[in-house]
């Protein structure tokens, strides 16, 4: 039989009636002949509550014990949904992260998924049940409970479609699907149909909340089509699958990041080593650099920028002065003012001409551009955050985003 | 090393302030050189809360799942207090009931303990570690959750104590310790600092809620002793023992329960089998009976009376309507105005007397004894509910419970 794999999120299991309500969903695609595992995340505002009284006990709590913690929201939720479903007369049972045999390495907080043994749910899914299982958790080759981080009920999803091989994992949210870019600043903003994994990764990573880059990499790597849906609104979502998009513009997105700061160092020694100094120090401290510049050199000195997190970028900014002297340059700056913007289109390879309009589109409105990056599906670009609204609308009607093409 | 087992209920653990408050006591105990295994219940309104929601989806949830979700609580308590400990600078580790390895049968909502391995409790425990350890849960011989049901956590305490041969287990609760009966009925009554198994088995099935039976029937068994002592008052609490107290009275306390109703079938014909007709089918509803009278027969038809729980009272009833028919006997009576009031005391035996004085106590009184049943260290009447106070006082009086004896 076909099986589906269902991701609920924590809005969409906010309240015991959203519960109830997701129950009906489930029981009546049962009805229709699917095979369905369900994965859930804690209730939302459960999951802020326990971590509002761990930080009550201690600032920093031990991860191990954190994860205890937090473990117990999503158990909660898979209880409730099973009750549900078993009240409308739908066989159903609630399998935690460890009962679905969903063994991860011991990072607790931010745990990676090594294997899925599944037997539990297979076994259930024989018997003809629906298969409730807790997100965003597992255990330990210890057995002890860990959480995922960030994204973690996507993944525990995509990793179960992986393992049982199944047709599709449809994961719900409070969005329609995947739109050019943010229809909050451009209205007529078009949802797509289709997107290409490496273009909804480079969506993901640059702000489109939608789907979390973890389970999109897990969707590429094991071919699973993922399809992003509204829960209670009806349409037919995106779905994110290896296709390409023969039919869509060459260009399918905007995103833009306001999340990240820039730091320059001003006159730094034109010597080999330098770069591996710098950058060494900022990933001792755990700090993720995304775009890097270097000028071109002017009498043996060279200008380094870079991007960090913002809320890495203090720390960044400190030991970079702390540097300073170390390695002989002028001096340091940050700028937190600043939005990345990128177009995206998995079809920009080996095309003349995009970037061209997307500078000169840029330019037309007197936009600065600080810093460039490309990649074979992207283009980025740094500017001023007080022009991120007006860039995207440009950019999206320069690549005649509005309707799709053909 | 000296190993200490403490438990401590749903109030003890009720808020952030009294979890820290526990980890200090805990951690001061350490300090002093114990091993300690920490049981907890969860926090305070917790499990209602849980309940509630679970109810709110379906009046009757089906009971893995209602084990599943109620399970939850405790292991919030363990992460927190664990937390806490640590933020003492006190090395801890919190355990589920699994991974202490509590095994228990697959009766959902009312578990019972088969065995427990504890073999990461050990572990920890020659790591130096605190080991706080989630009460009133345990898992089948399929991995599915179990909980314990009525006094699980004291049940998981003292299994524990038994598996890992402690030397005593501490049970923290709101009262000082064990009384020589109800001190809102009687404020001279007087706490008592040591009381045997069997007389603690009576006060507690008798109504005094410092224990269960159940953790008190394993402390029984194998011979822990245990310590029934206020959590943030001062007091030495009460032991329970094997050991005889040679210096105590011959009664030891008063007892009494409110909390059970009176059935009356009147005119049965007195022929044999007939009591295994009317408690047969009392016993296939699943409703326990205590006690048991039938009156001398007269011109061939007997009067049986017996009590059970009130909330079984209404339901027993009816049951008992449609049986008088089907027997041949008059009528069913209901009396939900009872109490059962008893003397405890485990030197009663052979004593010669003790009944007297019990008997004629109420009857000075003029409060009439409907129902009596005596074994070897209790006494307990059925008297009117509106002479329950009056009754207690009255016979801890006559047994002279205010001051010990010799």
């Amino acid at each position: 039989m076909r099986l589906v794999i269902q991701k609920y999120g924590g809005t969409s299991v906010g309240s015991i009636e959203k519960i109830k309500a997701i129950a009906k969903k489930v029981a009546d695609r049962k009805k229709e002949g699917a095979d369905i595992i369900v994965v859930v995340s804690a209730m939302a505002g459960e999951t802020d509550k326990l971590v509002n009284m761990a930080h009550q006990i201690s600032e920093i709590p031990e991860r191990r014990e954190f994860d205890m913690l937090l473990s117990t929201g999503e158990r909660v939720t898979i209880a409730l949904l099973t009750m549900a479903l078993q009240s409308l007369g739908c066989d159903a049972i609630s399998l935690t992260g460890r009962q679905s045999g969903i063994i991860t390495n011991s990072s607790y907080t931010r745990a990676k998924i090594k294997y899925i043994t599944g037997k539990r749910i297979r076994d259930a899914l024989n018997q003809g049940k629906v298969v409730v299982v807790a997100g965003f958790q597992g255990i330990d080759e210890h057995e002890n409970v860990t959480t995922l981080g960030r994204g973690g009920s996507d993944t525990t999803a995509v990793a179960i479609a992986a393992t049982l091989k199944a047709e599709v994992c449809e994961i719900y949210t409070d969005v329609e699907g995947v739109f050019t870019t943010d229809p909050n600043i451009v209205p007529h903003a078009r949802k797509l149909d289709k997107i290409s994994y490496e273009e909804m990764l480079e969506m993901a990573s640059l702000g489109a909340k939608v789907l979390h880059s973890r389970c999109l990499e897990f969707g590429k790597k094991y071919k699973i089509p993922i399809l992003v849906k509204s829960t209670f609104g009806g349409g037919e979502g995106t779905l994110v699958t290896d296709e390409v998009n023969m039919e869509e513009s060459v260009v399918i997105g905007i995103a833009y990041n306001k999340n990240q700061a820039k730091i320059t160092i001003a006159g730094v020694p034109d010597r080999p080593g330098i770069a591996a100094q710098i950058f060494g120090k900022v990933s001792q401290a755990d700090i993720v650099v995304d775009m890097i510049i270097q000028n071109v050199s002017e009498g043996g000195l060279t200008d380094v920028s870079f991007t960090v997190q913002k809320s890495d970028a203090k720390k960044t900014f400190l030991l970079m002065k702390e540097l300073v002297p170390e390695i002989g340059a002028e001096d340091v700056k940050i700028d937190e003012n600043i939005t990345k913007i990128s177009i995206i289109g998995a079809g920009m390879q080996g095309q003349s001409g995009i970037a061209t309009t997307m500078f000169s589109s840029l330019a037309k409105e007197n936009i600065n551009i600080m810093m460039i990056s490309t990649s074979e599906i992207k283009i980025s670009c740094v500017i001023d955050t007080k022009y991120t609204e007006l860039a995207v609308r440009v950019l999206h009607d320069a690549f005649g985003l509005e309707k799709p093409k053909g």
